[in-house]
């Protein structure tokens, strides 16, 4: 295992309330502008003889990931729960263990559906862009289209 | 969607049997030498833009992974079911959700428990050296530990 989990012989169990040995929970703290609702994110895998990373993240009954873009490639696999996605233009409806690739520069938002979290791996590249928020106007282009109007909320 | 896939919308569905829209299994056939057996592989992202790519093996009951070593990090989340793995010279059991880390150059491989398949994601780097397989001498060097010796069989 890496320095950075301490576990020489490479297990890390898993834990019924989706959390896993030696990997710390992060809670993204609201802002009030309201970017995003009740998401956590927990790094699996990061080394320095890595070039992905894996993270788990995991949105609450009614949350929501930040609407973004970016250079880099998302690739994610739903671990639990289910939801609907926007991915450019797009909205899908997920289940668990579907997969979903967000393109670069592809303005995308993911939302738990029903009465349970959804959590979902995501693969990164480790070197990578920074997120870029949505302006007004790339909102306002966004909302024009009626399903991502009513997807947005 | 990557061009390989060819799904514009990003969404490829899974299916019960642990089968994805677009994604080819591929088998490994046996070839009497009994490195590994009834192991399936299926790559779910692999992308020119992506540093990593994630694939799922599946293990079926009974049956385990090529012993290897190659210098390339195993990321590896268990899917499905559980086992038994060597890494290194230690043996670990794993359950459903478990994550794994092999480090570079570190013998390994997966075996099935239980009466059901096992299958795990496993996140590697799009470039990375070929495995290596052991030499009778270190068979003979990995068998010298009385469990691992019960292990490999």
């Amino acid at each position: 295992m890496s320095d950075e989990n301490g576990d020489q012989a490479g297990l890390r169990r898993f834990h019924p309330d989706y959390r896993w040995d030696g990997v710390e929970l992060k809670v993204y703290k609201e802002d009030g502008r309201d970017l995003f609702r009740d998401v956590t994110r927990q790094v699996l895998f990061s080394r320095a003889d890595l070039a992905g990373e894996l993270r788990y993240f995991e949105v609450a009954v009614g949350g929501f990931t930040t609407l973004e873009r970016h250079e880099h490639v998302h690739a994610v696999l739903i671990l639990r729960g289910r939801g609907r996605a926007l991915v450019g233009d797009r909205i899908v409806d997920f289940e668990t263990n579907d997969l979903i690739t967000i393109p670069p520069l592809t303005w995308h938002q993911f939302r738990a559906a029903g009465d349970q979290p959804m959590g979902f791996l995501c693969m990164v590249d480790a070197v990578r862009d920074k997120p870029q928020l949505p302006s007004p106007e790339d909102v306002a282009a966004l909302r024009s289209s009626a399903p991502v109007d009513e997807f947005l909320g």
